[in-house]
C-alpha cells in the first residue's frame, strides 16, 4: 500500500527522512501529540494549513529537511495525511509516497511484486486533485507490470497524469488545494512537493512508526 | 442533487419515463422487489449484470421502450444504482440524469439556481469511469451557471469529460464497467447509454417513488 497526501504530508516525512531523521510518529489529535511534549521528541503539526500553538514545527516539507533534526524523533498530526496513514492497515507494507521519492517507490513495489493499493489522502474526506495525478505518475511507472483493467479509479488517475505531466505546477494551479496553500502563502511548498527523484529513500509504516524502509 | 449511473440503472429509468410508465419503485433488494409479485407491478432487476430469477425485466434501457410497459408501475432493484437513489436524501430536488437527458437536466438545474451534488453510483462501492465521465459532461454544461472552484471532483470529471467527448464509445472502451457488459453480451446497451438528448424527460425521486418531474 502507498500512502499519498502531496500537499504536503507525505512530502514532508519523505524530505525528512531524506535528512535522517530517527523516527516519525504518526497522531491522529492534537492533544495527543502534545502527550509528547518536552519529553525528546520535536512536535509537528498542520491545521487548516497552519503551525498550531505549542508546537515545534508546521507541515512545510522545507523545514524538514533543518540539519537540526537529524537522529531526533517527530510527532506528527495533520488534516489529512496523518490519519490516513493511521487507517492504513493489512498491508504487508505500508509506504510513503510523493514527487520526492516516486522513481525508487516504483522500483520497490515492482521488485516486491504483489498487489498493490494507493491510497491518496484527499483533504477532508474530499477526492483532491494533487494525489490524484501523484497516482497517476506512479501509475504511469507500474502500468507495465501490473494489471489494472479491473480498476477505472487507476485509469483515470493515469488520463490525468497524462494531461498533467507538460507542466505540473500550471495544471494544478487550478485545483483547491493549491488555492488554499496560495492563501497562505505556501507556494514555496508547492514548488518544493512537486520536485521528482530529489531522494531514493522510501519511509515505510510498521503500525506504529514511521522508519526508513 | 443528480444521481448517476450511466451503466445501466439512471439511463434505463429515463428510457422508461420517456415512454410513459406511470412510477418506478426503487427498492433495494431481491427479496423486497418479490413482495410486489403478482400484485400489478412490473418487476425489474439486475445482479452481476443480469436478469434474476422471478423477474420480468432486466436492467438493459432498451427493455423499458416497449410499448406494454406504457402506464405500469416498475419495482426495480439493481447492483448500484438503485441504492444510490435510496442513500439520497437531504436534497430539495433528487434528479436522475443519464446522456439520454442531459440537455434538459442542465437546463433545469440552471433554473432552479441552487447548489447541486452530482452523485455517481459508481460500481460495488468504487469509482467508474463512465459517471465521471457523465458527471463533466453535465459539469461542462453546469460550468458557466456554477462555481466549482473547491471541488476538484467536479473539475477532474470535466477535464476526463474533455478527453472522452472526441468519441465517447471508444474512450469508454477501456472502462471495467464496458468490458464486464461487453462479456455479458450487452455492447448494444453501452450504445444506447450514450445517445445524447433523445429525451427531454427528467424523473426524479420524492423518497419513496420514482416519477416524472
Amino acid at each position: 500500500m502507498v500512502i499519498i497526501d502531496v500537499f504536503r504530508a507525505t512530502t514532508a516525512i519523505c524530505a525528512a527522512f531524506s535528512n535522517d531523521v530517527a523516527e516519525i510518529i504518526p497522531v491522529g489529535s492534537l492533544s495527543e501529540a502534545l502527550l509528547y511534549k518536552n519529553k525528546g521528541y520535536i512536535l509537528a503539526s498542520e491545521r487548516q494549513g497552519k503551525k498550531p500553538e505549542g508546537f515545534d514545527l508546521g507541515n512545510s516539507p522545507q523545514y524538514f529537511l533543518d540539519p537540526s533534526l537529524k537522529g531526533k524523533k517527530i510527532i506528527l498530526t495533520t488534516t489529512n495525511g496523518t490519519n490516513t496513514i493511521l487507517c492504513a492497515t493489512g498491508a504487508d507494507y505500508i509506504f510513503i509516497g510523493s514527487f520526492l521519492n516516486i522513481s525508487s517507490l516504483a522500483e520497490k513495489i515492482i521488485q516486491l511484486d504483489r498487489d498493490v493499493i494507493l491510497l491518496c489522502s484527499g483533504w477532508q474526506n474530499k477526492f483532491s486533485m494533487e494525489d490524484a495525478v501523484f497516482a497517476g505518475a506512479l501509475t504511469e511507472k507500474l502500468r507495465h507490470n501490473f494489471d489494472f483493467s479491473e480498476d477505472d479509479a487507476a485509469l483515470c488517475a493515469l488520463y490525468l497524469y497524462g494531461l498533467a505531466k507538460v507542466n505540473l505546477i500550471e495544471f494544478l494551479h487550478k485545483s483547491s488545494h493549491y488555492n488554499r496553500l496560495k492563501h497562505l502563502n505556501l507556494e514555496e511548498d508547492i514548488k518544493f512537493s512537486l520536485q521528482i527523484d530529489i531522494t531514493s529513500i522510501i519511509p515505510f509504516f510498521d503500525g506504529t512508526s514511521l522508519k526508513r524502509y
